[in-house]
């Protein structure tokens, strides 16, 4: 069945796939000083937003991502009390960090400050702690900032980046894993969007297991979590961990977290390290 | 950007999401006695069979599908002796049933030949194991055959059908499932799909557990994994246990498996029964 111009799609040049979302109405079209920014409304997903024509969230199941992004890195570091995001401008990210009691300070540091403001405009229940007195937001290049950010200075560093296509690439390359490594305290804990199992796991997973521990990181983990909008459906975040085992994890207060979640739990959290035999082979291969 | 006629698209009506694979070139479509059946050649993911315009599976990820019917009931089952799958005309839940020393019987009961034969031709290595000794071909009514099955007589039923419409919907009912537990031996165990965690929690996952249970079923299980060919690109298998905790696993024999996988693992069995927060809300709920 052929699709009208009626629906939003996404294809997926080298994968030979699409996915596609009907839409009631267009809400927002900007081209904003580096991309640009879509806003439409759609029948069974809620709002959708999209830079450059791809996907970036939907109403429906951004919870997904936003979750699996940040709570298994604040349960898997001891005390996550200074967090950094880099990218992450719809804010969802942002949000999620801010249900920890135990986050003093969360910078936001992206390099579009439209793609926020559409946010705020736009999906409203991402951006409900903008205005919580931790939250700080820095617009400008995450690459810079990382560079100059004082030793020591961060727990929890979350990548929440577009595809390691144009200026994201930067983010996934050894210079700048090296900053973020110098950034980090004693237990520090970097997580970054690292694709789909499926479609990335020789082209994009393994090498940033490659380039986080020639940077100097002690070890390295991906978790694997559904999401519908991204293609294939499949997504992943890859943990690395300054000086200890990545895979550990607060279980009591993870068991016994004081906030609610759509997807996450410490049953996910644990099943989200399943590693599948095909991935497994190709990580090792 | 739109989709030109090399694309071969599934409409998620109620979900207002589409699925879509690029394709070089249809390899065949007949109209058999119940339903229509095609083959593509696609770009990315190799082969593809549709049923009445809905994907069945792709050379590229049904995989993921196939272990995830078969491996957890398997393994779950003390000693799976004697298998009977209903539906599963392509042959690919058979491979994976055999690939179990353990059975000595294993019955496909698909009511459309011509699946099975278009299998064969397009679908070689699913039907790989097609003349082992073990494997018997029953072609016919599904529900009809359960209720002459001999009471006890079988250790594992998989359910492996289209969507609840149409002739399926009878396998998603309570007579069929009483037929089912009075075929079952002691230990019997039951193994259905289950569709979509995201579409269909309430409308159809919940409803079936409930069903199940009002049959005489003692404990019901959902696990879950990434399907990226079905609507949303996350699916379910459902197990339902005659007489004991349906979560049992031959741990020993699972981990040290004597044949090989590509999705499935024994992390990967215990990580499939982690429970989303949202499903578990709209399960209980």
């Amino acid at each position: 069945m052929a699709l009208d111009e009626n629906w939003y799609t996404e294809i997926h040049t080298d994968a030979g796939s699409a996915f596609s979302l009907k839409v009631r109405r267009k809400l927002h079209d900007e081209q904003s000083e580096y991309q640009r920014i879509e806003v439409f409304e759609t029948e069974g997903y809620g709002r959708l937003m999209t830079i450059d024509g791809l996907v970036m969230l939907s109403d429906r199941d951004n919870f997904i991502y936003h979750e699996m992004m940040t709570h298994p890195a604040l349960f898997s570091h001891p005390r996550p009390r200074r967090v950094v995001i880099v990218g992450g401008g719809d804010c969802g990210t942002l949000r999620e960090v801010l249900k920890h009691p135990e986050v003093e300070s969360a910078v936001q540091v992206e390099i579009d400050e439209r793609v926020t403001r559409v946010s705020e405009q736009f999906f409203p229940a991402l951006c409900g702690s903008n205005g919580d007195p931790r939250a700080e937001f820095f617009f400008g290049d995450g690459i810079r900032w990382m560079k100059e950010a004082e030793p020591g200075s961060i727990d929890v560093i979350i990548i929440d980046s577009t595809d390691p296509v144009g200026p994201a690439k930067g983010l996934f390359s050894e210079p700048f894993y090296r900053d973020c490594l110098r950034a980090l305290g004693e237990d520090g804990l970097l997580a970054q969007q690292s694709e789909s199992p499926l479609y990335h796991s020789t082209s994009i997973i393994r090498p940033m297991h490659d380039e986080m521990r020639k940077s100097g990181f002690l070890d390295t983990l991906t978790l694997f979590y559904p999401q519908p909008v991204y293609p294939s459906g499949w997504w992943s975040t890859t943990l690395a961990a300054k000086s200890a085992p990545v895979a550990f994890l607060r279980e009591e207060q993870c068991e016994q977290k004081c906030f609610e979640t759509h997807y996450y739990n410490d049953a996910i959290h644990r099943a989200a390290m399943a590693v599948p035999e095909f991935v497994r082979r190709e990580l090792l291969g």
